[in-house]
Formats: C-alpha cells, sequence, structure tokens
C-alpha cells in the first residue's frame, strides 16, 4: 500500500503541509522509526519523539514546522481512517470447508463462508455474508446476524443469537450454564439454565470471554457494545447499549447494567445490582450497591471517584495521624 | 409442554389455588410477560411486579389473592422441580461422530456418546452414560466417570482424572502445567509438573476455568463442589467437598481448601494458605494468611466480615477525622 | 523408573547418606505416604512430617539422622534434576497427522510433528522440532520458532511470531484484535489492530492466557518470561525479560513493563503504565501509576510495600482510632 501526503489529506479530510514526493506506506506508532510511515501525535512531547517517522498528523494548535504532515481537526480520526484503508480484514475463502460438519437442516446463506473443522449443529441459522473460522461450534437453533465475524475456536450453546456486524474472538465462551444452585440438606442441586443469550448489533465480544445463558429468560447484551477479553458476564444479566467493559471485568448474575456504561480493566459488579445510564467503574473496582448515578466511581467498595480518591490520598497519613492522636492524649486533660 | 395448575402442584407437591383451565407452557422470571408462563415469588415486591405472569409459587405467608397460585414451602424448590423437568438436557446421538480420532487402546464403554472432531488418545478410559461433545480432547490415560457430560472444547491433559455425573464446560482446561519455576542464575527454570488432576464425583466446572496439574502428586477437587467460569486453580491445590467457587476466583497453588467453603465472584486464595471448612470469602476479597474459624471475611487482606464491614464504614470519614485532630492540635496544650 | 540412593546423588550432585537396597522410584511431596518415593524437606517442620517417604532431600545444615537422604547445597535444585529425569514430556507421534489441513504454501520443517484437527494457514513458517498439539491453528504468515511446543488448541491469529522452546498451553490466544474504539457521535468505531505479537525465546504462556496484537508495531514479550492461566497482555504492551506473571494478572494496553518484573497472582497494570525493572507487585495489586524504583509493591493502587503493610496494619485500628478522638474533643478546651 502506498500514498502521497495529498492522497492521505483527501482520505482523512485533512490538510497537507510540505512531504512533495514522499511516499507512504503505513501507519506506525509516533517513536517508530520509519520514514515510510505516518503517525498522529496530539501533544507536543509526542511530536518531540516523532523524528523517526516519515509524517505526523497533528491538531492545528500544534505546530510542527516544516517537516511533511497533515492538520486534522481530531488526528486520531485522520488516522482512523488510514488505519482503516490500511487494514486487510480477515477472510475465509468462500465456501464451505469440506471438513467442516454442517447440519442439513441449518439454514445458512449461499454468501457464508464457514472454514475446517466447524460445527453447525441443527435448527441454526447463518445469515448472508457471516464468516465462522476454523472450529467454530455452533449449537443447535442458533442464530447469526449478518456480516458477523466469529473468529476461530468461538462455542455458541444451543439457541444462542447474535446480531449483525458483530465481531466475537477466539475462545469466546456464549450460552454455557448459568451458575445456579440450590443448597438442599447439605449438596448443591444444579438448577437447570433454560434461558439463552442475545447479543444485540455491532457488538464486539474478546477472546476468553464468557456469557452465560439465563436460567429463564435472556442475558443480553446491548447494541454497540464493546467487551474485551477474559470477561466474565453472568447468568441474567442485562447489559446496555454502546458500553465498553474491559478486559477480566465481571458482571454477577442478574445484574443490569445500563447504556454507555464503561466498566475499566477487572471492574465488577456483584449479583443483582443495578448500574445506572453513563456510570464509569475505574479499574478493580467492585459494585456491591447499586450506582444510580452518572459519574465516575472506583475502588472495593466502588465509591464516587473524588471520595476515593481523598480515601486513597489519606490512606498513607494513617501512621501520622495515629501518632498525633498519642501525642494529643499525653498533653493531659 | 405443558402442564395444568394441578398437575404442577403434583409435579412440585405444593398446593394449588385457582387456576381452572390455565394451561402453563414453560417456567419464566416474575417480572416476565407470559400468561402461559409460571414464575416463583419470595417476597411481596416481587409478587407486586409478576401480574404479567399466567401462575405464580409462593410460600404460605405471601398470600397471593385469588390469582392461579401454587403455595410451597419452598417456592424455589418447587420451581426447580418445574426447570428440571422442562429442560432438555444437551444430547449428543449415540455412537461416535465418523469425525472422532479415537485410538484404538482407549477403553470406551459403548454407551459413550462422542461428538465431531473429538480426540480421545491412548489409553484412556471413559465409562458408560459420557458424553463427549465436539472438539473435546482426552489424553492419554485420562479417567472420565460414568454419566459425566463434557461440553465442546474442553481439554483433558494427559492422566487427568474426572469422577461421575460431573459436568465441565467449554473451553475448561484441566492438567495443563502448574506454574513452577526455580530462580538459577538470573533465569527461571522450569520445574517439570509430574503429578496430575482428580475431580471427584458430582463437580460442575465452569467455561473457560483452568485446573493445574500438580508438580508431583495431584490437584484435587472434593464431591459435589461447584465451579464457575474463569477460575483458576494452582498446582497441588486440594479443594474440599461442596464448595462454591464463583466466576474468575483464583486459588494459589497448594492452597488447601476445606468442605463447603465459598469463594464468592473473583475472591482469591494465596500460594500454600489454607482455609477452614465453612468458611465464606465475599466478592473480590483474597485470603494472604490462614482463615481458620469458619464464617465470613471480605476485603483485601481477607478480614472478618464485620471488621471489614467497620473498616469501609470509616474510610469515608478519614477526611474529617484529620479535620477533628487538627483542632485538638490548634486547641493548645 | 528406578534408582539407587548413590544413582540419584551422582545425578543430583548431592552426597548419599545410608539407603544401602532402598530403590527409589519417583519423586513426591514429602507428606507422601511412598517408600519408594523421594521428598525434598528445606524445613525441620517439613523433614518432621516426612516419616512415610523413603528418601529426603535436605541441606547440609538439617541433619536427617540415620534414615535414607542426600545432602544437597539447594535440595530443590537437586530435586528437580529428579524431575527432570522422572518426567516423560509430551510427545506427538512423528509427522502429521492425515486430518491436519495444512496450507501448501506454509513452509514447515519435516522434523514438525502436527496432531489431529491442527490448521496451519497460508504462507507460515514452522521451523524444525516444534510439536503442534491437536486443534491447535496457527495464522497466515505465523512464525513458530525451533522446538517450540504448543500443546492442544492454541489460537495463533494471522502473522504472530512465537520464538524457540518456547511453551504455550491449552486454550491460549495470541493476536486477537486489541481492544481499540474511537468514541464518535455516541458510538464506538474499531480501530483496526494492524499490529502483531512477537513472542520472544523460552517464553512459557498458560492456558487461556489472552496476548493482544497491537493497534500498530508489535505488543512483545521478552526471551525467558513465564506467563501463568488466564493472564491478559494488552495491546502494544512490551513485556521485558525473565518476567514471572502469575495466575489471572492483567495487564493494560501499552504499558511497559521491565526485565525480571514478578506480577503475583491477578496483580494489575494499568494501560500506559511504565513498571521498572525488578519491581515486584503483590497478588491483587494494580498499579495505576509507574513504578520506577525496583522493589516489591502492593495494594489497590499499588503502593510501596512496607508503606502498604502499614496501613493495612493500621485499618483494624481506625474505630479505636475515632473513639479516641471523640474523648480528646470531650475533654472541652
Amino acid at each position: 500500500m502506498s500514498w502521497t501526503l495529498p492522497q492521505l489529506a483527501e482520505l482523512t479530510g485533512a490538510e497537507a503541509r510540505g512531504g512533495a514526493g514522499l511516499v507512504v506506506h503505513r501507519p506506525v506508532d509516533f517513536d517508530a522509526d520509519d520514514p515510510a510511515g505516518i503517525a498522529f501525535c496530539e501533544r507536543r512531547r509526542h511530536l518531540d519523539r516523532s523524528a523517526g517517522v516519515g509524517a505526523v498528523i497533528v491538531p492545528p494548535d500544534l505546530p510542527a514546522g516544516d517537516r511533511p504532515h497533515l492538520v486534522a481537526a481530531h488526528p486520531r480520526l485522520a488516522f482512523n481512517r488510514i488505519l482503516e484503508q490500511y487494514h486487510r480484514p480477515p477472510s475465509l475463502p468462500p465456501g464451505r470447508h469440506p471438513t467442516a460438519v454442517v447440519d442439513d437442516s441449518a439454514d445458512i446463506d449461499p454468501s457464508v463462508r464457514i472454514g475446517p473443522f466447524v460445527v453447525v449443529e441443527p435448527g441454526a441459522r447463518i445469515a448472508a455474508g457471516v464468516q465462522l473460522f476454523a472450529f467454530c461450534y455452533v449449537g443447535a437453533g442458533c442464530v447469526v446476524g449478518e456480516d458477523t465475524v466469529v473468529h476461530p475456536r468461538v462455542t455458541l450453546y444451543r439457541e444462542v443469537r447474535v446480531g449483525r456486524r458483530c465481531i466475537i474472538h477466539a475462545g469466546a465462551v456464549l450460552g454455557a450454564d448459568g451458575f445456579g444452585f440450590l443448597p438442599v440438606a447439605g449438596k448443591y442441586r444444579k438448577v437447570p439454565q433454560v434461558g439463552t443469550v442475545v447479543v444485540a448489533d455491532d457488538v464486539e465480544i474478546g477472546a476468553g470471554t464468557t456469557i452465560d445463558r439465563a436460567t429463564v429468560g435472556v442475558t443480553s447484551v446491548g447494541a454497540g457494545t464493546k467487551i474485551d477479553n477474559l470477561v466474565h458476564v453472568g447468568h441474567n444479566v442485562h447489559l446496555g447499549e454502546d458500553c465498553v467493559v474491559a478486559g477480566q471485568a465481571g458482571i454477577g448474575g442478574s445484574a443490569r447494567i445500563g447504556d454507555r456504561v464503561r466498566l475499566a480493566g477487572r471492574a465488577g459488579v456483584i449479583d443483582h445490582v443495578r448500574i445506572a445510564d453513563d456510570v464509569s467503574v475505574g479499574a478493580g473496582g467492585i459494585a456491591f450497591a447499586d450506582l444510580r448515578e452518572p459519574g465516575t466511581y472506583w475502588g472495593q467498595p466502588a465509591r464516587p471517584f473524588a471520595q476515593a480518591g481523598r480515601i486513597n490520598a489519606l490512606l498513607p497519613r494513617l501512621a501520622d495521624l495515629l501518632q498525633r492522636v498519642r501525642r494529643l492524649e499525653r498533653r493531659g486533660p
């Protein structure tokens, strides 16, 4: 792939400065050593370290001097346009690999691409443009929407429904039994999990993530929500739209998560807890009780961010505080 | 599936009230909108929100008026009977899928059902009634007990032994090498892991969970213990009977966990720590030292629950406390 | 396998005492009941509990009386020599299993062993001595170095490079898309992940661990680093050499981790944070800011270990502290 700077300006809606004769071959990090690379720099300190790069994308208020550059209102977005054009999306050859085991009763659009060792069980419905990479397992009665990409080794237990334009990464498991047991005479008796999982459109699900089927009804993931790797979503959870759930986060059974909620890495939500729209929980924070107001929370238990920050600032002063109280006590009555 | 209310009363040992002519088709959540559904309500506030449901199961002290309902001493248990009858357990067709690769030296009961792309290595022994779903890997010398269900894509490294009536969910890995290394001259030298994993009867293991083989001897999981998704069990751990280990919990190498221990979501136990019978560790709590008394613990490090709760209640008052000490100091001697 | 005590002394460089006629068959734990077993005991309390074992390995300063034993400068290292000889490394038969799907354009050394249902995509290069166990997926353009062992069901997305003598455990996923999204008009737009993952020599990667590909450039793991199960390594992370990363640890995107860093179980590093060489983070600790000095840190946020320990010791005294301040206030001015 190769672009001139004016071509990149046109592609990204940016303004090109300098760089006559420069040919750009690839998007790179600002600190790369690549004269054919283009990077974006939103801050002076990044620009200062970008000398090894052929061209940079900067915002209007960050002058880049006479080196080849693009000026863009949103450098990151301009860079993303280049990434989108540079990217070769993973793609299977058309048709079905001869090793795939596809039940005759499955309803599969002719445009669906199926890799080696894929298993599709009876009654599954797979819409146009879907790609099922090697080793995918699509259980009985599953539904997969248009243009969804299912990377190698994804497991959809029976009756799971996945929307359109979703991306599911390797090793993800949707629809395993929710973790439900009844204590009876000192033993645990299994609560059969007869519900399922429903994933809306434009959802991305990370590698190794598990989303359990509901006891009854559905575990649901709203449209546009993005879930990272090794996340656990319990049974009967309702996760809203346009949420971001980062790596190793966990959501306990029957929790209700609003829209545009952000759970940072390893954040957690306890069973049955409700999280309002537009809440963020910082890394490692665990919501033990409902979070009813939009805003940022942090800690175990999750507290409003400012409060959690104050506590953290004060904790190292505990020893001093104790000393001071001792001194006061020694003063006598 | 369909039941009359008297039929459900007989099935569950409950008493039917009203509902002549009502036909129930399925168990549902109390807040479902389903006139052919039956739900259970243990509290008034759930009953108040259950108007959309055809029938409810209530305890004797929660009057449900003249709507169709069952009165049961344990509504949840009665509901479970219905779930058990409604549930179609996952089931493979009899025999072996022709794509399965099964070593001739494996000892496999004729009643075992084997799905597509299953691999069974030399010397494995698989007992009557076992189901091995697609992509399961049963290593050399493994033993799987009667009626155990192994969902798609489970990996049993060689010589792992699994008991009877176990359920193992997709992506679980039993018997990978324990994490053992010796520092020698600034490098890490692998400690060969020559032990194995032994899982007793009636154990359930969640999706993506990993249970490592022992360095020498065994990593063991006691009868009746239930383990959720994405749990890590280190090498040489001994996990007792009838324990409950929730999602993303972790147990460090050589830890000894008693019977009836409950680890909530993402609870942790450090290497070599011993946990007494009947201990519960709350969500996110990490036991850094032995917990010798039954009871509930919480926090990092895990403390007795009442203590941990007091600390949490007091932390937001730290700033005020500091202010008050300052005021006292200003009083002068 | 069987050894006499003098044979074991020669194997381990230790000195044999007693045990004429004793035949040792296997390495065991010190508390095993196995007269043909040998264990190591570094402490008196272990030796006291080792009566059931045929022979023990002790350091020079721990006298073992007249029972059969070896005296070794480093008992653990001596024991490891025995483990190494006792261990049968997992091994595939030579050649390719007939069910494997290997693209003709892949460059595969004749000595490579390939198990059932392995998929190798176009352009992959697999060096001498590599073993790919059942269900492994080697994406297009991947490179796997000499003598690397890839356990069942490992996923290498395209272009991932793995060094020599690595061990990758079941279910690990290398090269899934990094978790990158741009908020545009209230929705999240995917940032294409066009980089890759590079793993150096002598790295071990645990079961279920995920290492994401870089947005641009590489996510890298340094030589000799050992990673446990269910660890998440975000995109563009640089993890140094000879690090130890224990189970369920997590490293956020673009974090830079030095050499010889130790992350204990479920330790975490936030996006973009830098960790100096020779830092240790205790179990559950999360580094929210750069850790620039070698040493041990703990807590959320991670603090120097001594400070974190002091805070933990003082927290249970908070209630008492509050009482004492109240008493002081009551004294009057």
